[in-house]
């Protein structure tokens, strides 16, 4: 197997990778920031490419943000960036159900299983949702629930699709819902599938977690429309239009934005080490997936030279 | 493979199997009854089983109740029954922790995902714990409840077992404390990890699946305490000391009741049709599982004759 190129400290190295692509797909938490951390040199690196003319793309997995939060976040750390750069897996989510799935109206509904990212991102398509936020969810379940969502009187005939985010209002009568449309026949979609969050240089179960009930429950994987799926990859070309072969992901983890990127048939992958993986992950035995990148750096700043 | 014997209507048949056995192992849900409906001829059943001196004991994986509990269903069904023949998956944590696992105080509390059926039993085995129906854990988790988990603060350094059975009362507050003392090494045990409950003619998300949000968080699976996981059998076996070649089990569910019977080297299994399973579930192809019974009915009740 080829071994990747070590990008930091080799001006004519980044030059040449530079050269080589169009097109940039960032994952963010671990890459630009972490948390409320920004990075060295990143803001500048991200003008350095725009000056170059290429085309930026920032995808997360992050479905309890909606483009416009992320939009925030961004300016917050005073990185420029316009809201059609962002591509979420809510959104991502919410490309698929109206632009590709395109189930007939009124059978269109969707169940959701999240927070406000995901209902704004299925408003911005004009898709119909309930569940969310809805404080009517937020309560215990009671005896009657039992036997109303069972006969069915508890629930909306128009719900074609159950869709799990990361819910930190998760609780078990959401889930029954959930479950209940599901075994009626609705389809079952995740904005993403990571196993846990980081935050407050910790772990926290992710949204893979959170609907894992789910999956347990009815026996059967959703289709996660978030990084390393190909629906995502499918939904960001389907909006951008680049060339495969002259864009490369850029990310901090091997088995969500690598493989994201090498599945996805992209031109390059270059790893960064400001985040979840080192090199001993990749390099020589790896970490046992065989998930290697093009190139690595020891943080995106290093491509400023 | 040997077909199972029919004893419906075979009073010859019936004898002789009752004859094989000092000690019957009940399934509840799916046997005696189902939900609130008595099933027909099983007090007179019970009866005679215990006039020919028989040992009874009644096997559930339901964790939400104690002994206590299930003591006033059969009263409530006036079904002769004592607390102590009683063995559920909550009381057989309990006994599991206290009395095979005999962790060193004070680091053996437990961290409890459940309601008060495992509180009361780990109360009877003097077993300390945490969580559970405590009020002050169902709250939506707020910013500082991260930060808090994360630097452990908001942790008890006593806790060595997170113990996950079926909550009515999940949350991610919760579910975010058991993942930090898994992460923190903590033993991971589930009273059961049946993937639904059924209930209202329906079902609804199980203890399985209730739990599954660690064991997808953490990435390895607990030890379950309840059918068929045979720490329950050594568990009953610890408790009863019966003769496992003249013990049968007697359950509606392959895949739990008999397999548990099966593994656990009973001398017989016995298969009512009066719960989940059917006869094509095991006669000719089967349920593509293997799991066949010694003997099958249509009902308890049969036994009568």
């Amino acid at each position: 197997m080829a071994q990747p190129k070590y990008l930091t400290g080799d001006n004519a190295g980044i030059n040449e990778f530079l050269d080589k692509f169009d097109t940039f797909l960032f994952d963010c938490d671990g890459v630009l920031w972490s948390g409320d951390h920004l990075f060295p040199k990143v803001a500048e690196t991200l003008e350095l490419l725009r000056s170059k003319g290429k085309q930026l793309v920032f995808v997360t997995n992050n479905s309890t943000k909606s483009r416009e939060d992320y939009k925030k976040k961004f300016d917050k750390l005073n990185i420029p960036a316009k809201v059609e750069e962002v591509f979420g897996s809510s959104y991502s989510a919410a490309v698929y159900i109206s632009r590709i799935l395109k189930l007939p109206a009124p059978k269109n509904k969707v169940f959701v299983l999240g927070e406000s990212g995901i209902e704004q991102e299925l408003a911005t398509e004009n898709v119909p949702f309930i569940g969310g936020t809805d404080s009517a969810l937020r309560r215990d379940i009671e005896p009657e629930d039992f036997t109303a969502l069972a006969d069915g009187s508890a629930l909306d005939p128009d719900v074609g699709i159950v869709l799990a985010g990361l819910d930190f209002h998760v609780n078990y009568l959401k889930l029954a819902h959930a479950f209940q449309y599901l075994r009626r026949g609705a389809m079952f979609l995740a904005t993403n599938t990571d196993s846990t969050l980081p935050n407050a240089r910790s772990l926290f179960p992710g949204a893979g977690s959170v609907g894992a009930p789910l999956v347990t429950a009815i026996g059967k994987q959703p289709l996660a429309l978030g990084k390393p799926s190909q629906a995502m990859m499918d939904a960001i070309e389907g909006k951008f239009h680049f060339d495969r072969s002259r864009t490369c992901m850029i990310g901090d983890r091997l088995n969500t934005d690598i493989q994201f990127g090498i599945e996805g048939k992209l031109g390059g992958t270059l790893l960064v080490l400001s985040g979840v993986c080192k090199k001993e992950d990749f390099m020589g035995a790896g970490d046992g997936t065989g998930v290697v990148p093009a190139y690595y750096a020891d943080g995106l700043g290093d491509l400023m030279g």
